[in-house]
């Protein structure tokens, strides 16, 4: 930070004038900001998962948030329905308002089924190298419909719910992911160690002893 | 911070379930979400106080961060233009990118013309009560006209900039803001320190001995 004089009127203040940058912020919190982007079916696990890394880093002082569908469809993409246009933006806004948590320097989690391989990469493309991960939750449909914690699966089965990811419209699966989760016999516990333990490879929060 | 065990790999670990909530997150921090919305003419210097109130936050270790043009027109708002629907669009998606960063804990700037009130009351009812600081750069027109540091006023003077905020379109002054900065007679850092007074007073961050 240089030591200019130039934003003040006053007479007797020294100011310094530069802005903070995302380093002043990852410095102040002993960590950096990164985009988890956990995809994968519905019922495939996501959300418990990424819930739980939460908690896990906030128990160990690391700021952590987690993107998903009740924060967001609820609030910014209220206004989005579930047309491929309306798919798109809904994806393109949370990336974009991961962006913006990572350049605060909070570990964000992301929870969204995003089928679309285009749509992922897009958001890929948004972020700066080495912030953006995938995380495929890979959990087989059998488990995933057995599951079916919201009713979701029967109800597609049934033709009410239409285009519904598995059953009636596509899952890209992806091709090269940062990290694959096959969650089959994991517990929680281990699934989310392996994105911590992806957040420590990749310095973004410190190895605990 | 407490030393609860945390998610690692070992099978020896306390998981204590529930989620993270707000209240976890600021507890880490020290310190309180907020959401200081700026409100002025373009030239008032909402952009200088933010940039100048986040520096002052994180130089004693608050974390904080500025939403303005920079960052959201030219990411999440990219596809919004001036129409006066998409004015209320590109407020209302600030508003909720700024409740997300609120319930992360952060101290959050955004600095925005907002000439409409209805456009700033919509966003103080998207958070709670407590959270969100309405803040009125007032600087008399004629200062910002002469201060001009985009250009924008002579634009619009010649109608090159059709509907510009004070000169070809309304600015809808706050009728109770939580805050009104008479700025004419302030130096930028005297601005800013009224901000974080409003902060410290509403318990949002610890006072500085």
């Amino acid at each position: 930070m240089n030591a200019s004089t130039s934003a003040a009127k006053a007479t007797d203040i020294t100011w310094h004038d530069g802005h903070v940058d995302r380093s002043h912020r990852e410095t102040l919190l002993g960590q950096k900001g990164a985009l988890l982007w956990l995809t994968g079916l519905s019922g495939s696990g996501k959300s418990t998962i990424a819930f739980h890394v939460e908690h896990a880093l906030i128990s160990r002082g690391v700021l952590a948030y987690v993107l998903d569908g009740d924060n967001i469809r609820h609030g910014l993409n209220s206004n989005l329905g579930f047309t491929a246009d309306d798919r798109a933006e809904n994806i393109r806004r949370i990336g974009e308002v991961g962006k913006l948590f990572v350049d605060t320097g909070v570990i964000t989690v992301s929870s969204f089924v995003s089928p679309y391989r285009s749509d992922r990469d897009s958001v890929r493309s948004l972020l700066n190298t080495g912030d953006f991960f995938e995380v495929f939750i890979n959990t087989p449909m059998t488990i995933c419909e057995q599951r079916d914690p919201k009713g979701l699966y029967k109800k597609a089965r049934t033709g009410e719910i239409p285009n519904f990811t598995g059953i009636s419209a596509p899952y890209e699966e992806p091709t090269s992911p940062d990290l694959e989760i096959l969650t089959e016999n994991l517990s929680v516990d281990q699934a989310a160690g392996q994105i911590i333990s992806l957040l420590e490879r990749h310095n973004k929060i410190s190895a605990v002893n």
